[in-house]
């Protein structure tokens, strides 16, 4: 158990991230076609135009009479005229008569407009009596007629490209016939969690036995990511069982990401896997989060990350979430500039993520401590608050940049 | 079709919004259990005490060497003391053997702290030859130990009530050892959309067909409020239908949406249906959307939203979606006050929803037209435009409220 800080890479945080970046660069998933129904908060491949005019077809815009809007053109205010009702158009499938001129018909709203008429009269501009209806005031062409094409014509764009489908963008799809939509695969994410000491819900652990949060913990990370979780394990600190996960893993996954593992001591299950093969092990200039690796296998990227629960997750928001909402086409969570509600103390030579409560008036205090044990502490946060590499003390009052959990 | 624009409610927004809320104020979905992997964005109904003290046992923060801090107490700078190494506790399921005074264990992070052990001593900060450790300088009592309970006691608060859940809620449970967890059941909604002209995607219209935008709309609108669709109908203007279609929703559902069949026009199959049952319809001083109705059936409220697809999406918007989302314990999105682009105008009497577009400078310019017909129009809108009640103008450079979409 020899120790050498100076072993494997140095890194900062966003040095690491930039590194992460350009590994996952080379993965691409497939797209897809879903139909509708599954196609909330999904994204868009590539634009789409609509294949018809949108309305299909010139339809009124009230309940009222079509007319042809010269009949009424000689008005003057208090000389209304009165016109032959010849008939009624509903909202239905049909095709009506062209209108004559000098008579109108009753026509509903969404109803196809007549032949020969150019306006509509809205019902309540309108006086009935038996089978004459009069109209008070004249009426421009085009005057509450929806024209054929007037929202979209065929062939132009419907929705772009890379556009994250919300139900108004659904609605469009359906009004013009489109029942499913190509859109971005989303990315499979392989959740391995290692080490002797992991037991899973439902167990009752033995002196020295923890319960595995982290596969709990970033498989719904993954989830909220808008990313797909396609294989999970459990490993003990066995290589033989570590490879054969990870080459399974790989078969079905985009990319793959491993707990725990990792760090200088002995029965480092995911370094003695990797290292072999290239792995690239070392440091990042974090807390909690410092350990961290990088590999590939059968052409998979790997994200190691440490196993403590909060360094776990920590890693996931800060190195994977990011990209996995980018291909997602999610909103990364706020940062936030936020007042201290007390001094905070932090480490040399090290960014700092401590937990954060916001206060009703705004500022934020600490919750917990720094430790990365500490997993119900991180529940009782709200945000991280990213203390810079090269701050040791931040008085009350301090403005210090927020991550947005 | 006599029409009198005296019937019915004449309604403000707020209050049909208001309406709403306490016609729906009665609706209680039952309390549901679910596995941790589908609890994700759920929200408790309880507070959860933790089962047990986290950590579950004392154990090591670092990879090191457990010691009793008294053997290097006496420790002055550059004086240090070499201790024989009697064993090794790794991370795994085990009860290490008490430590003897002026002896040290090798320990692995997460591992059980020996009882007599008080201090560990990182790995980096010892030298090691052969069975012997040479350690530099003393040690304070509990440094680098994880009390059994320091991150929280069996019994105290580990969540609260009416939480929604995350990875880090989730991963607190699952490191307490509780697998399963009591949620808030989704609102249950019956999607009814109503007219003889609609067919579904998939069919070929014929003249006075269009395709039914407003059932996709308001599904997807109802999952991404974080509510359920329990039951979805299209109904033509036919009142035995309709009444049909609304029992059977009735059963399955907390709430009942139609769309369609409420102004003043003939076949009005939603007003036929349920003006006999109690059917409070009227006019909210909104443009689109003013003609409103609501209902019960089978003691089940019911929302007549009208059925111009953008009016039916702004009725969502404005009266259905907020409660939803506070069922669901998900955010608005936000309100924000922007400049416009360009001069606006508005009709009196009512207030405008008009569509909006984000520019690259924070500005927002109308995109389409009022009407309530352009759902391709609203597709290409990120935000709708508050324009109020009395206004009929507004300049380039006004401010107005927009809803983010």
């Amino acid at each position: 158990m020899s120790h050498d800080d100076s072993t494997g890479f140095h890194a900062s945080v966003d040095e690491h991230a930039a590194h992460i970046r350009e590994l996952l660069s080379s993965i691409s998933p497939a797209d897809e076609t879903v139909p509708l129904a599954a196609a909330l908060g999904r994204v868009t491949v590539a634009e789409i135009l609509s294949p018809v005019d949108l309305p299909l077809f010139r339809n009124s815009q009230m309940d009222g009479f079509a007319v042809h809007s010269g009949d009424l053109a000689a008005l003057g205010d208090g000389h209304p005229v009165a016109l032959p009702i010849v008939g009624e158009i509903a909202a239905r499938p049909l095709e009506p008569a062209p209108l004559e001129p000098g008579t109108t018909v009753r026509i509903m709203t969404g109803a196809v407009v007549p032949e020969g008429a150019d306006a509509v009269v809205p019902v309540e501009d309108t006086t009935t009596a038996g089978d004459l209806v009069t109209i008070a005031r004249a009426r421009a062409v085009g005057e509450y007629v929806r024209e054929r094409g007037s929202d979209l014509t065929a062939g132009t764009p419907l929705l772009p490209a890379g556009l994250r489908l919300g139900s108004r963008h659904l609605a469009a799809l359906a009004a013009a016939g489109i029942g499913s939509v190509t859109v971005r695969s989303r990315v499979r994410v392989a959740v391995i969690t290692t080490g002797s000491e992991l037991v899973g819900v439902g167990s009752v652990p033995t002196l020295g036995q923890v319960f595995d949060a982290n596969s709990v913990a970033v498989q719904a990370a993954v989830d909220a990511a808008g990313a797909a979780v396609s294989f999970t394990a459990r490993v003990t600190d066995d290589v033989t069982a570590m490879l054969e996960a990870l080459h399974l893993a790989a078969a079905v996954s985009d990319v793959i990401v491993t707990s725990g593992g990792i760090s200088m001591g002995d029965y480092e299950v995911v370094r003695e896997a990797l290292e072999p093969l290239g792995a690239r092990v070392g440091h990042v200039r974090m807390q909690p989060g410092g350990p961290q690796a990088t590999a590939s296998i059968d052409g998979v990227p790997v994200l190691c990350f440490p196993g403590n629960p909060v360094s776990t997750q920590l890693s996931v928001e800060v190195f994977l979430s990011p990209l996995l909402r980018e291909w997602a086409g999610l909103e990364a969570p706020p940062r936030t500039p936020r007042v201290l509600s007390g001094a905070v103390r932090s480490v040399p030579a090290k960014r700092q993520f401590l937990r954060g409560r916001l206060l009703p008036d705004g500022r934020v205090e600490t919750v917990s401590g720094p430790g990365s044990h500490l997993v119900a502490g991180l529940a009782a946060s709200d945000v991280l608050i990213d203390v810079p590499l090269d701050t040791i003390h931040l008085e009350e009052g301090s403005t210090v940049d927020t991550w947005t959990l």
